[in-house]
């Protein structure tokens, strides 16, 4: 089936404690759209100023992904995020943030991109995530995530996106903080009330969960002794997730924990490295690999 | 294969967000007892005041929990906890210890336990731990938990106890602490380093891994919706873990994973009362109906 992302491009200078990497590729919609696409064709939709250094159909070559829904905005300039990670790195620190080209009007999305099915809205303000939908003729399975600040200062926003889509993907502290319930089997359930059928909590390191009416799932992390940079882990799992589910064109909750597996093992990749150098690096076999490594940790 | 625990018993006053329990029945010895008998029989070595006003014959009343081990010491005082749980739960914090007969000698180890195949050694002094030790004359498999405070003020001691167990059951944070290392998989290592052939990590509602040369395990914890009074998993888990290993009188990683799913969902049913109310109210087919959820939860 189609699957359609949209979400950001950016310019990301990053510091860990294992080093630091400047203006670098970055973006939810790119780390989304590499993972993905180990598993079928995306259709990227996004937008970036003039005065992007990156060339996308280059990080992209030999990748299958559509850049039709890339516009090169004149006059703008491109997203920026420069943040750093300490101790254990579980939680990213946002040192600054220009949000640029990201706070103006949402990029269209190509007619020949308009019949998408699997849609993936990866974080940004909620409006902007509607109207994106809005654009799209009939989309099947649409999936999104979102971020601290958007639960802070858009709630009522959020909430309108919240009944437009089927899974809602978000972290732990996000969860708890939309919820204001500290037990994540609670906050699920709080969660779905408010539109989604089903519930993705990613818990970094500690693992993930899925939840739905009849359905509960729950998985650990891949257990990754080299963590370098956690930056695009979150984007890199979802587009893993949705690569997968495109790929088999199903959706229902045997095959959401199979595609958890994947977003798991894909996203223990991205952050072995800085920025794109390790997920750019391998292919799906190793993903593979890891998915089979996983499941013989996990069994009992 | 027999079964032999060393630990507290102690008076225990908990506050968490749900209420308030006053003067309970607690210690390590004691929920790791109550936890282990649903599998197998259980020698229980420990020494309380003359003060303690529970009398463990009825605690453990139709339980195989044999008290040949507990001395009543004649002008000594109990061991008396009180503790608090904050917001999630996952931190005890405590707000007044009383070591009282536990900063005195430790208890003997009477005749007929002496052969005990199977030994727990729960969290205490790590001097103590290792003069209870040397009290048996074979022991067949010997697993010990400790905790920060022996970490931090006994680091030696306890290095000289890593040296004699076969197995190491700590929290997160402890393994953390213990080795200076934020990555748990690392961590693992390095413990295993200091002695044991094998890990076992507790992360709470995270879950647990268990780590060995050829061999790691990683389990969900079992979402429970009503966590009341989080005092005692650590020790219930361990009680679950050690009491099916000594039923089936196996040690293999094999058997570690089983045992660790049961030392899970024994852990999720402590949690949901106040001080040994929901434990000690529930059958072995609530356990086993548990264990069966808990792996229906974590298939893909």
């Amino acid at each position: 089936m189609s699957l359609l992302v949209t979400g950001s491009i950016g310019i990301d200078t990053v510091v860990t404690p294992f080093g630091k990497s400047e203006n670098c590729i970055g973006g939810s919609a790119v780390y989304f759209s590499m993972a993905a696409s180990f598993f079928t064709p995306v259709r990227f939709v996004g937008v970036i100023g003039d005065d992007c250094p990156f060339d996308l159909a280059k990080v992209f070559a030999g990748r299958n992904v559509d850049l039709a829904g890339l516009e090169v905005r004149g006059g703008s300039k491109t997203f920026r995020w420069k943040g750093s990670y300490q101790g254990d790195m579980s939680q990213a620190i946002t040192d600054c943030l220009e949000l640029n080209v990201l706070s103006e009007h949402p990029p269209v999305v190509p007619e020949q991109f308009r019949d998408s099915e699997f849609v993936f809205l990866a974080n940004t303000h909620p409006t902007l995530q509607i109207q994106l939908l809005e654009q799209l003729k009939s989309p099947k399975f649409v999936v999104a995530d979102t971020m601290n600040c958007w639960i802070d200062r858009q709630t009522d926003e959020l909430k309108r996106l919240l009944g437009k889509i089927n899974v809602l993907i978000l972290n732990e502290g996000e969860a708890k903080m939309l919820t204001k319930n500290d037990n994540l089997a609670v906050a699920a359930d709080e969660l779905r009330k408010l539109g989604p059928k089903f519930v993705v909590i990613k818990k970094g390191a500690d693992g993930s969960m899925l939840a739905g009416e009849n359905e509960f799932f729950m998985l650990p992390g891949f257990p990754t002794k080299e963590v370098k940079d956690p930056t695009g882990a979150g984007d890199a799992f979802a587009g893993a997730f949705m690569g997968y589910l495109a790929s088999v064109g199903k959706t229902d909750a045997k095959f959401m924990r199979t595609a958890i597996a994947y977003g798991t093992v894909t996203a223990s990749l991205v952050i072995e490295g800085f920025s794109m150098s390790s997920i750019s690096a391998v292919g799906k076999t190793v993903i593979d690999a890891r998915l089979a490594q996983l499941r013989k940790m996990t069994e009992f």
